[in-house]
Formats: C-alpha cells, sequence, structure tokens
C-alpha cells in the first residue's frame, strides 16, 4: 500500500520532469542538479563555477532549501539571476517546484545553463527527477571514504561526483582512493573532480568539464 | 491529498513508537536516537562511547544504514550486541523498523542503553519518533556554520547537539561560536558539546551527560 503510493508519487514526478526537460531542450539551455550532503560545499562549488563561467555562459540558478535566503544571496551577489525555493520540510526539490519557480527567473531562451542546488541531502533527491540533462554529486573528504559505498543511490544516478575539501586530507583518516574506487564500481562511467573550493585548486578542470558536456 | 497521507503515516509511526518507549520503560531501557549528516561522524562518536561507558552500564546498539554493515561491524568488535537495519532506499528509521530488530537483541531487561544510529540524513530521521528518550544530532566543524539555521527541525527536536571534527578548526573557516548561537535560538534548552572523536578531546564531559541523562 504505502510502496504503491510511492510509485504513484514517482511517476507523477517523472512525467512534470519530463516537461520541464522539454522546455529546457526548446530554449537550449542546459541544466544541472547539484545534490550531496549538507555541508559538503554545493553553495561554494556554485560560487566558483559561475565566477569561472560568467563571462562566457549566460547563468541562471535555483537554490533549494527547507527555509531561509542564505544562499541565494550568496548567488545573488555574482550578478547572475537567481531563485529561492523553500521546501518547508522536505527533503528534496521535486519537478513541480522547478516548473513554477522557472516563472521567477528571466525567459529560459536568456539563458544557456540553469544550476539547481538540490537540498542537502545523500539519500531522497537522487529518486526524483527535475528535467535536468545531468545529476552531480559533491562530497567532501571531511566526511569520510565510505559515503558511495553507504549511499549508492546518488552515486548511480550521477553523471560526475565532485569530491571537495582535498586541502583537508592532510589532517582527516580518508582514503581518497577508496571513493574513486568504491564510486566507480557503481558507476564506472563517473567523471570524477577533486578540488577545493576554498583554494581554488582543481576548478579549472570541473568547469571545464562542465562547460564542455553541455554539448 | 498527499499531505494526508503523509500526515496518517506519522499518526501511524507514533503510535508504534509509544508502544516501543512502553517497551524501553518496562525494561528499565535507556533509549538514544542518534542522527546527524553523512561523514558527521556517528559511527565514531558511537564507538567513543561504547568505549567510555561499557563496563558500567550495558549497551545495545542498532544501526541503520540504506544497504551494507559496515557501521554494525565496526560497533560489533567492541564487544556489544549490535543489530544492523537495512533500509533498502529509505532515507530514515521508523519506529515499526526498531519494534521488529528488538527481537535480535538480548532481552531489553539484560540492557540499561540502547543506542540507535538512524541514516546519514539532517531532514527526515527528525519526524519519525522511534520511542527514544532523547534525540542527539551529530555535525562536524567540517560542514561549516549554517547547518542549524537551515536544518532547523533537527536542532529543534534534539536533546542535545555534539559538534564533532573540532581538531579541524584551525583548518576551515567555520565560526563555532555561531553554531551554537542558531543552535540555541532554535533550542534554548539545548546541551551542546564540542569535542573530536578523533583525539578524543572532550569525549568525557559528553559521556559523562549521557549517563546522568537517564535518571
Amino acid at each position: 500500500m504505502q510502496v504503491k503510493v510511492v510509485t504513484r508519487i514517482l511517476a507523477a514526478n517523472d512525467r512534470m520532469a519530463e516537461e520541464n526537460r522539454e522546455r529546457f531542450e526548446a530554449a537550449g539551455v542546459y541544466a544541472v542538479n547539484i545534490m550531496g550532503t549538507p555541508g559538503a560545499g554545493k553553495t561554494s562549488l556554485l560560487e566558483r563555477t559561475i565566477t569561472a563561467l560568467k563571462d562566457r555562459l549566460r547563468i541562471g540558478v535555483i537554490e533549494g532549501d527547507l527555509m531561509g535566503s542564505d544562499d541565494a544571496e550568496r548567488i545573488g551577489a555574482l550578478g547572475v539571476p537567481v531563485v529561492q525555493i523553500n521546501t518547508g520540510g522536505a527533503c528534496h526539490l521535486d519537478a513541480n517546484m522547478i516548473s513554477v519557480v522557472l516563472h521567477d527567473l528571466p525567459p529560459l531562451a536568456d539563458l544557456d545553463l540553469l544550476i539547481i542546488e538540490n537540498i542537502g541531502n545523500l539519500v531522497c533527491p537522487a529518486e526524483f527527477n527535475l528535467g535536468e540533462h545531468r545529476k552531480i554529486v559533491v562530497l567532501s573528504v571531511a566526511e569520510g571514504h565510505d559515503k558511495p559505498s553507504k549511499y549508492p543511490i546518488m552515486f548511480q544516478e550521477s553523471s560526475a561526483m565532485v569530491v571537495n575539501k582535498i586541502d583537508l586530507l592532510p589532517y582527516v583518516d580518508t582514503d581518497i582512493s577508496r571513493i574513486r574506487r568504491d564510486a566507480l564500481a557503481i558507476n564506472p562511467g563517473l567523471e570524477i573532480f577533486e578540488l577545493s573550493c576554498r583554494t581554488g585548486s582543481g576548478i579549472e578542470e570541473w568547469t571545464r568539464w562542465l562547460a564542455a558536456s553541455r554539448s
């Protein structure tokens, strides 16, 4: 009974995601869904990415949080259009939320890249397609090396994994090669970027891939 | 419609949680529900806590993970009874799961303290009572200082907050006084412990409080 309800919700979400996807494609917008644990550094990654790419690409951002607008303010300070979704208590964004807030961004035809920052959660967002072209999972080396094996769905669904905060590697017991190995065992096609949003190390390789992955 | 379904699920869960609670009380077991982000160090905190208290208290552990038994093996190595719940994809433990696995632990009357480690998730577990006497939220300073303000429900529901990995403070831009201030603004009665499971600093204060909070 409970499973049936959940299945119906997911099917309805997938239909709405398909509509979003068609709108993105019709307008030539490349949409990415950034997911990861709370505190992995998703917003910092957006700041670095936008700073690197905003002269080349017209970028719009959708920020997802339970409440508050701190992240949207950080992004807005970079001079790109941003809209904040507050889910109240909900633990993931869904396709309908995206559809609704698209009205609060510039017309899609005026954007090249739409970045959606999901709720900080390594579980639920993986199951809700938003109509994005790619999902990206972000984690930090401070979280240890067991995240891919313990939360595999997220890594299975993603096109790329960003391993952030590598500047902390000397101070933690994390084996980054195990992160890499376990993630690739789950998803052999996963692109992997190891970087530090704090120092900027590795950012260029990531943004180069992201820009190139549009086509 | 969707809200109705969710409300019904939560009400059914609360009834089952109440039954669990009655079983704990009848047997004189103190039950705590440890929640927090993936990688906050929940299992490391359990290891430190069990090592400190196992000569004084008879401890049992329930480990929650999407899949795998890594955490249960780490706990079992300490010589205390442990049972692993694998939720498949579900993002939180619920009261029924706890009720079912109690059969796989020693009789409750032979335990003083039951520690439940929830799924790594700063959102959903806060809404599902398990019958525990106290909820404890764990976060790490590597996650930044904005977690209480961005995920307030978890901090509202908890009796204590453990801020882990304080050995990383010199290497991150986290303002620990802001974590404290924001968490207390949400929940003025919150007990706060700042510690490092890696170095052991602050562990004694935490375990002393935990043992004393039983009565």
